[in-house]
């Protein structure tokens, strides 16, 4: 510990990490400490660039408030998010696989039955999906919980518009006794990730674009499953290929379908052009402990 | 990018950053993403570890203000700091290494005479300072600045002082003709970094003390020569050999040299036990270029 340079700080600082009580703490910081060296020692890091760091992680955490979370952003879109999901969420191959969870999720939403229109107000071209939530095994599952959020027409959530005090596409629903689920919703579009803080200097130096692909989000929990947080794209999006935050499956690429003004799924007469989802969840069993 | 998984992720994420206009930031933000996703994978990161990370760094960023910089900290507690010093600053074995510049410093200390009294205020044991400053060929550097400033008895700085409206423990001399620097000081002592943010909860958990060895910091700067950023630290502190911020080498620790109450080095009458200290910074000459 006296004689610190670039070769010999790694194993001071390991050594500095040696009391730490918990087993999985220390080997979770040695692993950091390890990389983060190699990554310095790699590029050579120079102090301007240091202070460079310094300043963006600073700035990542001051623009980060009750509604938005900056730093999220940042591991979205270097990918460490959709990573962690993949590291923790490798399922059978029936299951359907997760994606990111987003930061524009809200507790709480309300509980409607089922066929209800979750835009509350969100404008967009209607959306009737019809979905079903069933087990590996192909057993339906009756009375699973489903949250889902999305973005109206202009890409945005409800809690991004200052000008609401009620939810706008968002709701929970219970599956029917066949496991069955149908609700109305705004059919969803392609949206830009927030670029007004360094996240969005980030991608603008790195000359990234900040759009994700149309889709809507769900999360599928039932007794005796693991839950599901997930996505429904939409096919023929342009953004399918370079989603800003690496959140794409082929296998959660949604079967919508376009139709023309007329009488919608459930009945009723649409004077504007609608299209339709057909979905199905499968969830894998909990596992054991 | 349509079939995101554990192992395809990264190379999808470093395919993103294929037309970033600067070279050297494609360089750095590529091996960024490698290390962080190897860091990842390697200890299967969970989704509530994730999160934890996610709070930890909003807190720190959160934790800065003018007078506080919790990002500066937790890069100086996990060597990045000093990493960064080492890789920047390997001279010739001649000249003086160079040390962390630590969160501390002021610009525009008070321009001081040779011979004054840096303290303005601040408590401690006396200190007479004498030093030089040369070239690795021995000649001596007339009309050197040098930035001198250090922590008070109890180790505070002054701007860790909300009571003060002037500088204390802070100066700027500039060298004599034969390269001498005097001037009165406190005697360091050790001291904790602040440990009232993330940064301490972090040293907590993985029961690391928060203590540097008592120290005085140094900038050395003069034309045709590389500028010098280093500390002289007090020979027989309890904190040498684990610093918390990793900063000793072995050839920054100065002989300081304890004394009865007498008559000091500058023909003065000192009541109380003082300290002396020699010390000779020997400076590279800059780089061409």
């Amino acid at each position: 510990m006296r004689n610190i340079n670039e070769d010999t700080i790694t194993a001071a600082v390991l050594e500095s990490l040696a009391d730490t009580p918990s087993p999985r703490l220390k080997e979770v910081m040695s692993a950091l400490v390890r990389h983060l060296h190699d990554f310095a020692r790699e590029v050579k890091l120079t102090e301007q660039e240091w202070m460079q760091g310094i300043e963006f992680l600073t700035a990542t955490g001051q623009k980060c408030n009750d509604k938005r979370q900056e730093f999220i952003l940042l591991s979205d879109t270097l990918g460490l998010s959709m990573l962690t999901v993949a590291l923790n969420h490798s399922k059978s191959a029936q299951a359907t696989e997760a994606t990111v969870f987003g930061p524009f999720h809200v507790p709480g939403a309300p509980v409607l039955p089922l066929g209800s229109d979750i835009a509350n107000g969100a404008r967009g071209e209607p959306l009737f999906v019809d979905a079903t939530v069933r087990g590996t095994d192909g057993e339906p599952v009756a009375g699973a919980v489903v949250d889902v959020w999305e973005a109206d027409a202009e890409g945005l959530y409800d809690l991004q518009r200052t000008d609401l005090d009620h939810p706008e596409g968002r709701a929970v629903f219970h599956t029917d006794g066949e496991g069955r689920l149908h609700f109305k919703a705004v059919t969803p579009v392609a949206y830009p990730i927030p670029t007004d803080g360094p996240v969005g200097t980030m991608l603008e130096a790195t000359r990234r674009h900040p759009w994700r692909p149309a889709h809507v989000h769900f999360i599928v929990q039932a007794p005796g499953y693991e839950t599901l947080i997930t996505h429904v794209f939409k096919d023929g999006d342009a953004y399918l290929d370079s989603d800003a935050v690496f959140g794409v499956r082929s296998s959660l690429i949604g079967d919508f379908r376009s139709h023309p003004a007329g009488v919608a799924p459930d009945g009723s007469a649409q004077p504007v052009p609608f299209h339709t989802l057909r979905f199905d969840f499968v969830l894998e069993p909990a596992a054991a402990g």
